[in-house]
Order: C-alpha cells, then structure tokens, then sequence
C-alpha cells in the first residue's frame, strides 16, 4: 500500500511554482491574490490562513479582506468590482459559506470570471466540460495532480465518484473523463453502492460523512482519494473512508489530513501563478 | 416490448406548445427563431428545413438567413451581432458544420448566450452542469422529454452513456444526473464496453456508428434510446444500435428514423417559446 501523500507532492511542487514566480518577479510581475472573508467562521478562518501561508511563501502579493459578519450586500460587491478592476490582482476568492443576509449566487456572478481563481462560475464550469478550460476547480484539479504525481494511469480505467456536488463531486467528473477514464457519478439516490464503488480502480469520495466507505466497497488494488475534512466521534480530523478498514484492499490512498487539503491549496497557487503568466504575456506582449 | 415513438410524442407536445404561442400572440409577442445556414450540405439543409417546418406550424417567426460557402467570417459575426440586438429575434442558431475558412468556436462564442438556444455556448454549459439552466442542448433535453412522456423513472436508475460529445452525449449525462440516476459517461476508451452498458436500465447510445450496439451490450428489460443517425450499408436510415438484434431484450427502445431526431426539434422549438414568454414577461413588467 502506498499513501497519497498530498503534503509531499505540494512541496515538491512548490519547488517548480517557485521557479515560475521567480521569472515572474524578473518580468516586473509578482502574482496577486486576495480572499475575501465574512466573519469568524472557524473552519474557513484555518482555510485562509493555510492560503495565506503558502501564497507568503511562493512570494505572493497577498491581501486578506476580512468583514464582520454584519457586512452588506452591496460592500462586498463594491469589493469584487474593485478587485475585478485591479490589475494587480490576478485571481481572487470569497471564502465560503456567507452570513444569511448575503445571496451567495450574485457574489459568486459578479467575480469577473478570468480572475474567478476557484472556476465556480458558469463560464469557467462551461469551458471546463467543453474540455478547454484554463481555471479549474481546485480540489478536482489537486487530486489530479496529486494521481500523475504517483504516476496513476487514467485511461481506460474505471472511475466512480461519490458525490456530486459542484465544488468537487462534478468538477473531478470533469477532469477524469477529460483524462479518459470511464466515470460513474454517484450520489445520495444511487442503489447498491458497495456494488458500484467496488466497481472503480479509482474511487474519489466526496460526501461528508465520517468513515462511510468501508472494505465493502472497495475494489481489490484500487486507488483511493478522499476529499472528506469531517471530525470523528472523538473528535479528531477523519476522511470519509475508514482508513483502518480499507487499508488491506487498496493499493493507493490519500490520508485525512495531508490527502487533499494541501492539494487543493496547490492548485490553487497554481492557477493564481497561470493568470499572472497571462498578465505578463499581455504586458510583454503590449511593449 | 414499447416504442419511444419521437414522432408521436413530438406530435403530443406541439398542441401544447401550440396554445402557448397562442397565448404569446394575444400579449402581441410571436416567437422568434432564426437558422444561419451556410453552404449546401445536404445533411444540414434536410435538418434546417425541417426546423422551419416545424416553426411554421406553429406560428413562429422563421427566418433562414442562408448564406453561399464563400461566405466571409466577418459577414457571418455582422448577422449575429444583428441578431443579438434584434428584439423580435428569441433565439436563433448556426446550423454547423461551417466552411473551413470559419472559425467554428469564434462563431459560436459571438452568440449572446441568452439566444444561444443551441446551448452550445461556455455559460450555458456551465448553466446547465449547477442545476441552474434555462437553455438546455436540444438533443439531451429533447431525450429526457421523450422519457418523461413514457413515465420511464431516473431516479436511482443506472444510466450508461455511449458517446461523450459536447453536442449530445455530456449535455444528456449532465440532465439524467439531475432527474438523480447514477450515471456513468462511456467513451472510446472505455474498456469492456458489453460489460459496461449491461449493467444500464437506461442507455443512450451517441456514438455515429451504425448497428454498434447489438444484444450482448444490453440488460434484459432496459430502456433504450439511440441518438444514430447512420445509413447501413444499403444506404438505409439507421441508428447506433442494431434493432433487430436488441428487440428481444429492451423495454422500450427508440427507432430510427422517428426516435430522437423529432425530439430535437421539439426542444428546439420549446426552448424558443420560453424564451419568447421571458420576453413577454419583461414587456409587460415595464407596462
């Protein structure tokens, strides 16, 4: 059995990220990313400062915007048109959830989507199933990652992901059948599902349950990702894979914590790193 | 053994449809639906006629902006920008394939996504694959009308796609996803493809091959619906799946000629109408 080691590979590709900010930093261009947070949401603070760290670290222009919770509507809008408008700044996010008396959807459709760095919105999530996209959902495309890393062939095999929600369950559906595996989605309806995970030579699970998939649904030899970040019952950080139960049948999987997470933050830094490579071409190219 | 006999539930769906623009009339509105049509292939001309047919029978504004092969890229991108702007214009589409001096995807993204009634444009992909679509791919949208008229249920159901076009065999996976089946996208590479479509209750075959799919590719009982449009080797309609051979087995198949090609028109013409009926809805809320 050998382990996704999502920490190793996001430092290992930090060393390249690096390099390309370097060159960057050469052409007069520094990488600019700002997250917009709404109030003390503990998990999403942890999420920001993680990206705060590793964006310092790659040499970032960083800006964290952070409201009380009792911020408007039209403050936080005002933000994004400023931000879409700063030509420093190359990608920016707002950290989910949002207070109640904030419309989620209008946030989102008033990012200007080449700087939509998380490719939630429409035009990004179009371009990304029409199979040419340049911002891609960044857990999907970390877990991606993370499989060429450990040289995880994807062509032709059999991929069932349990999940289907727009953040990762859809998106990773996306990149596999771009990489030419068969993919099955699965979801909260589906019947049989020891029967059809058992099916996947990789499985990705995505479905916020504590230690659901047990050996059961595991297909001798698979390779195993899971996107969980649940507490188990006490109160420790777990997957939704019962590590222990599965670890027998797999032959790759990615633990919880140190699978996805940092993955996801790798992806990115990386797609920040992108549009920055565009700006500079642009720049360049206008010279 | 029951047909999805296309052409009769086409047939069903006009009178409805046909009261609707009706009622779109009385509030001084008529549907309007243009066709680009470029050149002379045969194929193109017989699918462009029968869109006209279909919008004159009920009541539409047509009109068929018919263009040599010859025809400029610029010349083209001035009638949809035409287009765009034209009020009394609800959707409007460019029959493909065009000419080799056209730039297809340039074409296609120069549509105003809100008359894109095609569905081909990034946005409404994206649209589509949230669960938040208006503008559905006629093909897809059309199949699952089809489904519903013969109360075949998803929900829970294995569906297996054949084919994983942007056209056709993406956009129907993104809609019986959101009836809730667990789906799964099957491609040229998937291996073991008897096997694979076997274990569907619905399967839809988009794969332009004729007679492919023969009875050891089938369930006993499923439902069948196959998107071919093939000539066998006598010149002969057919579809992707060999008829004869499967008829044993399926519980309900689509033929063709008479499936899901009326189908495609209905959607189309559908989509035209809600279109038509948002802009009525705006005409009358600045009253």
């Amino acid at each position: 059995m050998k382990l996704l080691d999502g920490k190793k590979v996001a430092s290992a590709l930090d060393e390249s990220m690096g390099k390309r900010v370097e060159e960057l930093k050469e052409q007069g261009i520094t990488p600019g990313l700002a997250v917009i947070l709404v109030g003390s949401n503990s998990a999403s603070s942890v999420y920001v400062r993680n990206k705060k760290r590793r964006a310092e670290k790659l040499g970032f222009d960083f800006q964290l915007i952070h409201y009380e919770d009792t911020v408007t509507e039209t403050e936080i809008l005002n933000k994004i048109d400023e931000l879409n408008n700063d030509d420093s700044i190359d990608g920016f996010i707002v950290q989910l959830p949002l207070p109640d008396q904030i419309d989620e959807d209008k946030i989102i459709q008033a990012i200007d989507p080449k700087k939509d760095v998380d490719g939630f919105s429409p035009i990004n999530v179009g371009n990304l199933w029409i199979g040419d996209s340049t911002i891609k959902p960044a857990t999907a495309d970390g877990i991606i990652k993370m499989l060429d890393y450990y040289d995880v062939k994807l062509k032709g095999k059999n991929a069932v992901v349990i999940g289907r929600s727009n953040i990762v369950g859809k998106p990773v559906a996306a990149l596999l059948l771009e990489r030419n595996a068969t993919v099955t989605i699965s979801h909260i309806f589906t019947k049989n599902l020891p029967e059809i995970a058992s099916r996947a030579d990789v499985l990705v699970v995505a479905i916020g349950d504590p230690k659901f998939i047990k050996a059961n649904y595991i297909k001798e030899g698979a390779v195993v990702v899971d996107v969980g970040m649940n507490h188990d019952e006490n109160g420790k950080l777990c997957g939704d894979v019962d590590f222990d139960d599965v670890l027998d049948k797999v032959s790759m999987i990615s633990p919880v914590p140190g699978g996805v997470g940092p993955m996801t933050i790798t992806s990115l830094m990386d797609m920040t790193i992108v549009l920055a490579e565009e700006r500079a071409k642009k720049v360049n190219g206008s010279k």
